[in-house]
This record gives structure tokens, sequence and C-alpha cells, in this order.
């Protein structure tokens, strides 16, 4: 058995086919004519426009729209001036085109792989499959074709590109295995988005085996069995059609209400990242949205976007929710988040720092000019204003007398938005859970973010492998704070939702229903497992159960006993 | 009026003295004898160890052992080989010793710079400070000689050198300025310690002054003044007088009890970083030790300290408090403190990382050697045991199931300990605070560290300037978490204590009398002061005024209440 990352759930059984990269080494000469090798790039680049832009469009119409961005962003990167001007230069400087490619692109994989950020390495990843394209091409190498492997083909490669990827036939590939990548690669988006069993990252997996090896994918547990014994095979065979029954279970409860089991009716929202997520949230069934991290627009740039380029976005996505609620936290940067253009300075302890709302109070210019735009935004739907990071009573109050400047000036300019448009705080340092009943007086709604709040209520660094054993919103603290910040918001009688992980998980569910929980927010593809769990509660019982997890001392002892309680 | 850093507390009053630094630039030469060399070398490294014993003599005298050790931590790193040798060698390959001495100092100061601790910076101005006295007594410089300043003067320099600082003649230095350093500078523990007011970090003061003007010193705030105008003068010799007064007020409070103004009687313990500051507890009056930080032992080393060199260091301080209460704190390294030869992983937030009890639980055997040493302290005296950075119940029962281990060899090996020696918890992450009351039951102490819970509590690391606005222990949400930990201490019927720099301010003390806290930790020359206010409030009027501020919704609300309240 080899592990991996868990990247996208379901069991697949199949026979190995392995994807070997190219040879992509060329020799590097001096070009007899530059002008003549500048063409030859310049054509390289536009075929490879015109293929990308093909595979978008077909990828958008298979798979879906947020698949095909991977794509567009390539042809972004590639119509910048910028790097072609600068392969440009290098051909000048008598490189052949090749050597140019090479060279430019490895300039900006560098840049990008340098920076500590979970999108600025996608983006690194996005280069390089610009640079291979453009190499194939250049040096006139086919690629492989994907669409014509056999029905219960697994996939093995180092990693899939989304060139690959517009390849593959839902139907005939059974799982997916790649050396890298991670639960964010645009491996492992494509895989969910096909719901095709996917493991990554496996370490040196393409040279443990052969074509035609028969090949068993966990894609929920992140195990890998090749040529497995028939006790395995017969085990696994059984949990594939137990995934695929509870797949089927769960469609039951597409268009359902979100109630427990004794009816009492709750909130199902989604998470999203840019406004497109929202129609996936549609698709999945969500009732609202919990979370829209507005960061998106930030990162994907290279200049602060503009009052308009914001105010788009955000009407795109209230649209496209039409009338439900639509919950945008305001510019959550600093900590693991690093916006290069803002030129932040390097901290010690960043996720202790400069970030989220105490950034955006610094710069109140900057702030008011997203204010503004959520306003706007506000006269397309039900939009709601969420403060990431509060720590202190002044912030909110802060906040709220920028929106109400905001909404004099609009009204000022005869300009609409929703008058009653709601401000509300994430609840996610130990110092907001304290005075939570301070806050509650101040806010139209709570959102507890969980993976912050375990950070700091644990003194836990989220990304530190060292202490990773304390990070649990299991801990008899983490659960004791949550709780008292539901009974804060309960008392004042505000709204609290969640949209940190905890919010979908089967052993949470029941406590947080138990603590009196209104809204969950989740990603998308976990609405009807959330709605399925939900359903299958009664208040008194979850009460019953979390009495007696409140009693406990530690996490194991906690977990154990959830787990022992879990309806499957 | 110019600002630097409170240093020394008082206010001096006299007229400025320069200390001009000396040129110690050399011509590099190729010595024509490289024995030669290395005996021109090897005398001055001889003159100054001469020196510097004597010097260190005098201070201890004069002085105080603590400060003496300054320049007895100069001597041994003269006397490391390491040192010498490596000078040796570069004069081999024809290097004057002038330039060796600069190189091989150079290469240290650089070395310990680069580290990101308090401790290892003074480190790199201890190498500085040897580097000077090498290359003067090289180029047959004599030093100044501050011994002969008329009274009333006050010394402004670049930096005090532990050399300078042993010809200084307390009764005619009215006051020190100087352009470098900080609060746990050389400079600033001489200062304090000879009871001159001084103030560090003024930048550029030695050129913004001429010889004979006159200066004002605020010692308490951090002020400096050049020629003041008559008013200014006046309300200064004013405010001197008082000081003085207030000064003397508090000595009546030596050897006295430690009680509230209604008979409450409080501990009032000190807080000490190695065995010989016990001996200032003692003179200062502390009723006991409220925190012992074992640091000191790991970080003035090279290598771990082996069980008996940790024995004879808890001891020494056990043995100097003769029966009070000795609080030794296990091994805090990891966030801000670096140990070198620990080969600890930079992390991305240390703060939140690997360090402190967590660090120790995952190196049983370097932490065994440290509880066993401090368990066979406890024959001596009264030693009870305290944990850093406790986050869960685990953590304190896997250490007392060690404790119990350790006790059990002793008793097999016939060795004498304390079988009663306590066990107790530093309180200073919010999850502890959460779970205070399950941790009470497993614990035979608490004590709050309000710096880091205060740290921890409001997400902001206490070292990040752009965050210094939210870093107060006054902020509502600290001020109830130490509510909360303080009653569930009371409730299960443990001491608690205080040893963070809350505990001596005037403005925190009623709270913590009023919240029902039992023991004060502070530094050692705080411990009148500290008497002296809680000698002021009565149990009802502090609890009176606590309710008043936890009504209240924000710091600056709380410090305004609680000015205003002060008792003068």
């Amino acid at each position: 058995m080899y592990e991996g990352i868990a990247a996208s759930r379901g069991i697949g059984i199949g026979s190995v086919c392995r994807i070997i990269e190219h040879d992509l080494t060329y020799e590097n000469h001096k070009p007899e004519d530059t002008g003549a090798e500048k063409e030859r790039l310049h054509n390289a680049v536009d075929s490879f426009k015109k293929e990308t832009t093909e595979m978008a469009e077909d990828i958008r119409k298979r798979i879906g729209p947020k698949e095909a961005e991977i794509l567009e962003g390539h042809l972004v990167m590639v119509s910048d001036p910028a790097m072609v001007g600068e392969m440009d230069k290098m051909i000048d400087n008598n490189q052949c085109a090749e050597a140019a490619v090479t060279a430019v692109c490895d300039m900006f994989i560098n840049m990008f792989s340098s920076m500590d950020d979970e999108l600025m390495k996608q983006r690194a990843s996005d280069v390089k499959d610009i640079k291979q394209s453009l190499l194939k091409i250049l040096l006139g190498i086919e690629d492989i074709n994907i669409s014509k492997v056999a029905p219960g083909t697994v996939l093995v490669a180092k990693d899939l590109t989304p060139s690959m990827t517009s390849q593959i036939v839902k139907e005939n590939v059974a799982g997916i295995i790649t050396e890298i990548g991670g639960k964010t690669s645009h491996s492992a988006i494509l895989a969910r988005a096909l719901e095709i069993p996917a493991v990554l990252s496996v370490p040196g997996i393409i040279d443990l085996v052969n074509d035609k090896d028969t090949a068993i994918i966990d894609g929920t547990e992140g195990h890998v069995f090749i040529n497995p014994t028939g006790d395995v095979l017969s085990t696994y065979i059984r949990k594939r059609e137990d995934f695929i029954r509870k797949q089927e279970e769960l469609k039951k409860f597409h268009g359902k209400e979100t109630v427990t089991a004794d009816g009492k009716k709750l909130e199902l929202f989604c998470n999203i990242g840019t406004p497109k997520d929202a129609k996936k949230a549609i698709e999945c069934d969500g009732e609202g949205i919990g979370l829209f991290r507005s960061e998106f627009l930030f990162m994907n740039n290279t200049h602060l976007p503009n009052e308009d380029e914001q105010f788009e976005a955000y009407k795109e996505a209230v649209t496209t929710m039409g009338g439900k609620a639509v919950i945008i936290r305001t510019l959550d940067i600093g900590g693991d988040k690093d916006i290069p253009y803002l030129n932040l300075e390097k901290e010690d302890n960043p996720f202790l720092g400069y970030r989220a709302v105490r950034y955006c109070l610094a710069n109140p210019d900057t702030y008011k000019i997203q204010l503004r735009a959520i306003i706007r935004a506000s006269a397309f739907g039900k939009v709601k204003i969420m403060l990431p990071l509060v720590t202190t009573v002044d912030e909110v109050r802060n906040v709220k007398a920028m929106v109400e400047d905001i909404k004099k000036d609009l009204d000022a300019q005869g300009i609409d938005y929703d008058k009653d448009i709601e401000v509300g705080c994430m609840i996610e340092t130990a110092s907001a859970s304290l005075i939570a009943d301070k806050l509650a007086k101040e806010s139209d709604f709570f959102s507890i973010g969980t993976n912050d709040l375990t950070q700091y209520t644990m003194s836990v660094d989220r990304g530190n492998p060292k202490v990773a054993y304390l990070y649990s919103a299991f801990q008899p603290s983490v659960l004791r704070s949550i709780k008292n910040i539901i009974s804060a918001g309960n008392a004042a009688g505000i709204p609290v939702g969640m949209c940190g992980e905890a919010a979908a998980d089967p052993l949470m569910i029941p406590l947080l229903i138990a603590f009196g929980l209104d809204e969950y927010s989740v990603n998308p593809v976990l609405v009807l497992t959330a709605r399925c769990i939900i359903s299958k509660w009664s208040v008194e019982e979850a009460k019953a159960l979390a009495d007696k997890v409140m009693e406990l001392d530690t996490e194991k002892e906690i977990v154990d006993l959830l787990k022992a309680s879990a309806k499957d």
C-alpha cells in the first residue's frame, strides 16, 4: 500500500496506464535570423493560444466554468506583453526560441514558487504548464492522447496538466494517481469536478508501477494498492459499492430543506472563492453563501482592483444566488496570504500580526473601495458584510462608521443599495470568543471560523507539522469556545453560522445542533452530505451526546465517543 | 525634548559630560615574525583578563554579584580556546594582531547579532566590548577615567561598556543617556543597580549636546531635556523631590507583610533569571520566587547542562531563599528563544509552534534530566515545578507521570527529595484559560503569565510594532480570561499567582485583588512598590472598581477609569 493525499473521494479500481513525460531537451543554438526566430516564437504562442482556447471551451462544456478558468488563466498569462516581450529580448540577444521560453518561464516559476502562498504556488505550476506546452509546439512533439484510453483505466502521472485533463473521458478513467500536487492543485480540482477518485503526492509512484498493473485508489483515505491480493480487492469492491450507494442516497437530499430529525429548520450555506463558484453552490443545492472569500480579486491581480472591478465580481455572485444570502468576507490578507504588490513587511509571527481587519482599518482608503463595492452590490440581492479576525469592539464600531459614511455618499449620489445591509463578525480569535456578548451587541450576525479559532485557542500554527497533534476543533477548550460563542449569539438574538471546516464534519454536526448553531457553511460538494447528517439527529439526542462530550477531559476521549455515537 | 527608552527610574538633573569613543583604527600590516605577533596578542589577552578580573571584583563589591557577571562573562568568552585559537590562525596567515582581533570578533558579533533573541544580541554586544578593549590594549590607548567626573554629571555616551561602568561613582553621576541599548542591555542593568536615572536609545544624542549643557533625565518616562527653560527645570526639580520622597516612603514597607487595606494577607514573590538573582530577591524583601526561569542554564551554554550542573544551580537558588518557596519553570524555549545547539527548525510562526512543554514532552530524555535535578533540589527547601505553555490536560498528566517515575528512581537510589513537591501550570494560552477548571484538578497551583496570555488572547505577537496597539492586558477579553482563571483556581482550592508584568502594574493590582489573586510575582526592584499599592486597597473597594471595569467595552475606557481611580 502507498499513501498520498486524498484529493478526490471515492474508490477506483482499474488497470494502470502511465503517462510518461516527454523529453523536452533541445539543442541551444544561436538563431541565424533573430526576426525569423521571433516569428517562430510568436507562431508557437499563437498555436498555444488557439489550442488552449479550444480546450477551455471543451472543459467549460464538459466539466464546468470554474475548471475552464485554469486554462483561461494560462491565456491571460501568455497574453501579458511582459512575458512574450521578455522572450523577444532574449532572442534579440541571440538565444533560440526554446531557450527564451525556458529562461523567461523559469524566472516566473522561481518567483512564484518563492512566495509562501498556495495560490502563488499554483501560479508557478501554471507557468510550468505553459512552458511545457510552448516547448512541445516549438519542438513539434504531439501530446499523449488520453481521450483514447480504455474503460477502467487508472492514470498514473507525475502531474496532470490541464491540457491532459481536457482529454479525460470520465466514463473511461477509474482513478488518478500523481507524484505531485496537493488538495488544491489543478489535478485535484479537476478530479473532484469529474468525480474521479484521486490520490496525489505519492512519492515515486511512476517508477513503482507498470502498465496493466491492477490498481486500487481510495480517494477518501488517500491509499493506493498496486496488484492487491484477492482479499484486499474484494474488500475494496465492497467499499466501492458502499460509496456509490451512499452517493445515490445523498442525491435524495437534493432540493430538500435542511432539517433535523425532529424538524428544526437549519440553513446550509456554501463557502466560495470566486463569483463563478456561486453557480457551483446553486448546482449543489446550497441555500446561500456563508463565506465569499474576497481575496481572489486581490491575489489574481497585479494591482489593487478598483471599485468597479470589485463591484462587478460581487454583483455576479449576488445575481447568481438570486436573492439567497451572500456573506462577503472583507479582505483577509496577511498571515499566510501575501499579496506581493501590497509590499507587506515580513513578520516574525505573521499569524499574530498585521492581517485581515487590522490591515483594512490601517488602510481606510483601500478598505472603503471594497466596502463601497460590496454595498453597491447589495442592490442586486441579499448581501452581508463580514469582518475577519475581529478582536475588539472598537474594530466593529470603526467599520460600521465607515459603512454609514459610504451609505451617506451613495445616498447623495443617488446610487441604489440595500439600506438594511447587515454587518457581522467572524469569531475566530480567543478575544472575540471571550467578549462574544459585547460583540453581539454591535453585530448583525456571527460566523465562527473554526480553522483560525482552533489555531489561536490552541496556540498552534495550523500549518506546523511538529504541533499538528494539538490542532483539533475537538479539543475540550475549542468546543467550549464554540459553545460560548453560539450561546452569546443566541442570547443576543442574532444568527450564528460556522464557515470553518468543522461545519461539515460528521462528528461535529451533532454538537453544533446541540449548541444551537443556525447556519452551516460548507464546501459546495459537501452540501448534501451535511444535510443528510443533520437529518439524522434530533436536537434532544444531540444535546444528550453533547452533555456527555463536554464532561470529557481530552480530545481523544471526545473523538472516540463521537465516533462511537456517529450515525451512518 | 528627546525621547528614548526609560531604562532606570528616577529624575536626574546635571551637567553633560560626553564620552567620545576612541579612534581605534590601525594600519593593517603583515607581521615580520608571526610568533612574536602571537605573543603580542597573548599578552594583550592576558592584560585584558587581568583588568577585567579586577573590575569584576570591584563591581561585585560596589554594585552586586549579578552586575559583575557581565564582566565574568567576558572572561569566559575570551578564555574559550576557540576564540584566541582563531586569532592565532589569522596571524599564521600573516595578519597583524589587530586585524586578527577585528576579524574574529566581527565573526562572532555577526553570528550573535543574526540570532533573533535578546540574550544572543547581548552576547554580540559583549563581544563588541571585548574587541574594543583588546584593540585599545594593542594600540596602547588609555581608557577615559569616568571615576574623576564632578558631582552632578550627566554621562552621554554611544553605549556604556561594563569597563566604563566599573568606574562610575554613584554619588557623582546624576544620570545616563546613551544612543543604543534597550531595557535589558548592560547599561540598563547597571544603571538600575546603581539607582542612576537612565534613558537609552536616544538617536544621535552625542551630536545634539555639548559638554557642560544642562540635562534633565526622566528615567521613568524616557524623556530627556537639554538646556531646558526655567519652567521645565523647576517642574523637574519638584518631580525629583517627589520621586525621592516616594522612594523613602517605600522603604517603610521593607520587612512588612503584604496585606490589603482591610488586612487580607497576600504573597509577594519575585521573578528571577539566575540563581544569583535569588540574593537580590531576598535583599528586596521578596517572600519567595514565583518564577525562576530555567532557560539561563541552557542559553549561557554551548551544550545541554547535565543533571549535576542543573542541580547545583537550582540548589543555590533554593538555599539562598532559605525555606521560602521557589517555583522553577521548566525549560521554556522555542518561540522567540532559540538555543543554537538544540538545532530547532525555523518555523513560520514560532510563537504558535514547537516550544516550552511541547518541546519538553517530545524530548523526554532531556526533560527528565531537568525534572530530576529540580526534584533533587527540593531536599534543600520548598521547590515547586511549573509547566509553561500548557494547552491540554494530557500535558499535565504526562509530566506528572514522569515526576512519579523519577521519584521512584530516587527512592530506589536512596536520594533525598520533598515527597510533596508540587506541580503546577502556567496559564498563558487561551486553551488553558478555557479549561482552567479541568487543569485545576490536575495541578497544585496556577501561575498566570500575562505576557503570553495577552499575546495569544489578542492574536498579537508581542514584539510586532504594527499591532502593538492591540497588545494590552487591559483589553476586556484578557481581563475576563484572567478573572476566569483565578475563579477556577479559587473554586478548586489551589493557589493562583501571576508572574507576568501585569502583577506589578499599579493599575492592574486592584483588579487582581478583586478577582482573588493569591500570589503576585514581580521584578525584585518592584517588591516594595507592589506592597505599597496593595496596602492602599481594601478588597471591597477593589471589587467595586472591578465591577465597573468589567462592564466597559474598550481597553481605553478601562485604562481611563483605572487611572482616574488610582491611589497615589
